[in-house]
């Protein structure tokens, strides 16, 4: 369903070309001061139009906060907001009311719905992560305030891969170029490879690394809902994810001895001396960073013709117009952070009803 | 928590060395005949003591179905089942009281509850999938009435891969080996591998591709619920599992002209030319296979003496004795297809609820 | 939370006197042509303003809808729709920011939350029932596609009260007096009633009589989700609602023979000759009128000077004075019936989970 | 479906003839140290046979605990427990297996799922109360930590009604009589009518009334979760329930001046003066007694030769043999602590879940 969580819950409406796009965010502790601008700015870091390898479909995408706040604090009570769309365009999009874009969900929506919004995608479109940010942009102000971080950043775009472990990165680095990546020269790299791709009117996938700082022991519950599987679930619900690994993931070429991480005394402090666990063990955090990656696909919106089917079944060519990313991995970092910190405050106010 | 599932939900309980390990699984439809010598078999699959490559840990893990049937009959009520407990040797795991083991769940556990079931690993041991092979025998047959079958294989032992597309094999030849592997060749090099690691008291982790076909069109539940979400999410909550992709996954380094899947039409039928959407396209499944991959982290039980800490943070070396898989891959192959089956079921039954 | 319904659920936000009152209803069917004009009408028969009865506060309550529709009609996507607050006359409540109204949700709320939102009432004003209208009357056109009619009452004000079944009125003259009574006379001694309450300063409290005409057999969920069980919990979540029963509810004396509905078969179907079960048996509807009533206490709010404490306990006395009906019954109506409609298409989306 | 609660949640199983009834209580906190033998007692008072006016059926109902408990202390895994049926006579119950007993389930449930499991009512027996009752008995003692009791009693039967508040009663004398009220005079009256009911093969209803003492202000969860309308939908999920009411309920007849509860500082804390609200107030516990009545009819197996049809509709005189209460009161009256317990904890630990 359109509902995220189970105690810190969004849930989330609003088509590509409808009145507006926005959620609800429900159970978010009360008394908690909202810095409105910096969930603004978490908006603006995804929102289209940011530079030469996004789409130039360019909103303000304003948030309004629409109940919850009373004087900019929150109350307990649900929070509202939405961002109206302002730049609809509908005539880019006409050809494709009765045709399936390849890897699109066009077929699949209209055949288990006989409907479906085909202006701009609908419900489909990526526009609909923004109500993503605008919610995590509040749960990262609650991490926050439990001194957690969450820090992700493009990894590989194509062929063109980070081969170091994010400690080898100096993260802060990561907002300083448009592809969101902690390495400048790689960057540029991955940058010149959108570009190429862009000038052929084709697109790119990629990875996107996560690293959450700052978790507590004991976060995740057990046995369906580990942190670990949160998390995977929070992911695959992005637009174009395909994988998500954890810790070692699929790197799975070592033995045991190799990959257990031995518990060290430190600063009188259980510690792991390795990391192979990915800061989750047994389905629970163990104090140590979680860290992730996130697969993406390239963009399924190629600019070039392609062979695909009417809704009659019949062989139709498609060439797609309107205003798209060439590679979706920039404007998906902070999804990717988003969805991360909406499954944290989860799964720490969830972990709350087991003190007694 | 300790259910899995919206509407057709499994809910589990029980220890390694306590009374059972069981479930209770609801919303089953009605009036469907159960063949529990079946679901004794997947059970069978799944036991430990099937040879050489797994635990000795011998129990028969005979299935008592509790509830919920009339005559071998669905009646719509909640079917409740469980294994007891036979074997349990406890002096084996006397040592890891006050130990944390390494790459376990003993610390973080500990943390959470300040308690824990240190018995075989209490609750967090591998035994608990037991209720889920069986819950997932349940729902396989469910499938069945549907027309759909699932097929999980050992891909990947170590370094020992299979290279080809699943299509490339004869998946019916997969449990004629003890490694679940569909190639016989490569099954007995996985094999071999596992042998050397058990020799030194080590242990290996692998990959597991998991088959899905006859699915229709339009199960999964957007935005959230999508089908690559909740599949995501089941098999992270597997013991030991590190990562999940679907369709093409972490091959990422292609155009979207090159994997996009055109829509053709066939036999009447609209069908995709290719598949590296892996049957699932905005979250719902497009009628192609469903193929997805599952990373398995080596088992954390090694018999080697390993550095840790007691529950006091003072350094102890720990030596595990005990009975363990040098390999979870083999018995985990009936777990992935259990928690594919249970995904799918409640896909199902939710897609019921859109029709008028 | 802030949710109602499992696969039909609607989720509200909004405060009395902030930018907006609204909701989203999620999991409705698709492919619904919505008549909006008639939600509208459903809105009006809430809104303040109506009359003599009511408060003065007057609103147009214009319903914006702003997301799940495609020229009308629903595609499955969520359902957005929000109504702005445009007469807040904030000044009117500024005595009660540090005192706690008798029998109101300021205490409770103000020591739960550790802040509230004390205009007018914030969340907890019965201006949050307008969207439970809203999705109440969009519940209702799915329900009348399955030909169930929703028809509630006032039965009861204060002493007076109507004596007979339901079925002894015409219940198609409901609306045509203020009190919403189907028995003209008796509406018009409510109607006095209500005005001598209100020349005094004093509020008076009632019953509501619902009656749902349609239902086909089987609809409500063993064991904890019976229809009884969701009817119950979705009256007393209505502000002021003190109780429910359904069917001979707390008419207890008499004997079980007495009181057994004989099944008699009448053209061609079973039928009960009486209906004491109120239309549920074991839990699930019989395919009989399914009737039920609803205890409403006197509104809160008496212009009366009263005694109370401010929030350092300290004693002082209270003038209320803003704009207050002085009976909630006219306008809880409509609430009823639009809450007695969300839990039924609930139980019908529900209900097609079985089905083979 | 079948489980209750949100965190805190009962999830049972069983049928009155199957192997066994029973349930898994997932969510409950950590570390305590639970009292088996006073969970037992709790078993006993549910129990059958427990007097003349009982049903015969004599069953020692002993509980076993399967799962979540180290040496009686709960570790925060589900603890699973399960009665076996001993005592099944299926006969008396085989001419049942195509007629619908009036005022019972089985036509519904019949039609509902195109199957029932008729051996004396199968899962919609009363027995199913038992699991109810264990898992009411764990929240109790989570609860009595909490400092909080709870205290039923018959409070009506037929005619014969207790006319004074609960206050005027000493509740510690309640399980002193066969039909728990605690005016013993009052009890040997009731006692008296259930006794000439059985005789004439006939059946009463009557009214539960239940005080819960010692719950802080703030439990319950705005807007739909209130503290009152889960109580309302626990109690009515109970068989044979048809009614619910708090603090002032359906006596309506007084103004809004007479029913608000002045609020007055006492002992530095806010109390209220009165008790109208039944302790809970804008849907929140406000601190003061919760108490609410329960409504339930005569049971439906009446001795008396009944008129009903069978499953082809047609007219059969049905004769219910078997044992039967006369009166269900006596034995719901620990099932209706049950259900309030399991609802208070699991609103105990919602509430957690907003501290920062």
């Amino acid at each position: 369903m359109n509902s995220f969580g189970q105690i810190f819950r969004l849930t989330t409406f609003g088509e590509s070309h409808g009145e507006a796009v926005g959620g609800i965010l429900d159970g978010c502790p009360p008394r908690l001061k909202l810095d409105l601008d910096e969930i603004q700015r978490e908006m603006d870091r995804r929102r289209p139009g940011q530079g030469a390898l996004t789409t130039a479909r360019s909103e303000a995408d304003r948030l309004q906060i629409l109940s919850g706040l009373l004087d900019g604090v929150t109350t307990g009570a649900p929070i509202a907001f939405m961002v109206r769309n302002e730049n609809q365009r509908s005539k880019d999009y006409s050809n494709v009311a009765d045709t399936f874009r390849p890897s699109h969900a066009d077929y699949t929506w209209q055949t288990k719905y006989g409907i479906r919004d085909y202006r701009g995608g609908g419900r489909t479109s990526a526009r609909e992560t923004l109500a993503r940010v605008a919610a995590g942009a509040i749960a990262k102000q609650v991490l926050r305030g439990a001194g957690i971080s969450i820090h992700a950043y493009t990894s590989q775009v194509a062929d063109i891969t980070l081969d170091k472990d994010y400690k080898r990165y100096d993260l802060s680095v990561t907002e300083t170029n448009e592809v969101r990546c902690p390495d400048a020269d790689m960057a540029e790299k991955m940058a010149e490879r959108i570009r190429q791709a862009r000038t052929k009117g084709d697109t790119l996938g990629g990875v996107i690394t996560c690293v959450v700082k700052g978790v507590p022991v004991g976060w995740g519950e057990p046995l369906y809902d580990r942190l670990s599987a949160r998390l995977a679930y929070a992911m695959l619900s992005i637009n174009a994810c395909k994988g998500f690994e954890y810790g070692s993931g699929f790197d799975v070429n070592h033995t045991g001895s190799e990959m257990n991480d031995p518990f060290v005394s430190q600063d009188g402090k259980i510690r792991t001396a390795t990391n192979n666990s990915g800061g989750i063990q047994g389905g629970l955090s163990n104090g140590e960073d979680i860290y992730f990656r996130v697969a993406f696909k390239p963009v399924a919106s190629v600019l070039k013709p392609q062979m695909t089917v009417n809704k009659h079944g019949e062989p139709v060519t498609l060439t797609i117009e309107g205003r798209h990313d060439p590679c979706v991995l920039p404007r998906a970092v902070p999804v990717v952070e988003a969805m991360a910190a909406l499954t944290l405050v989860d799964a720490m106010l969830l972990n709350k009803t087991i003190k007694t």
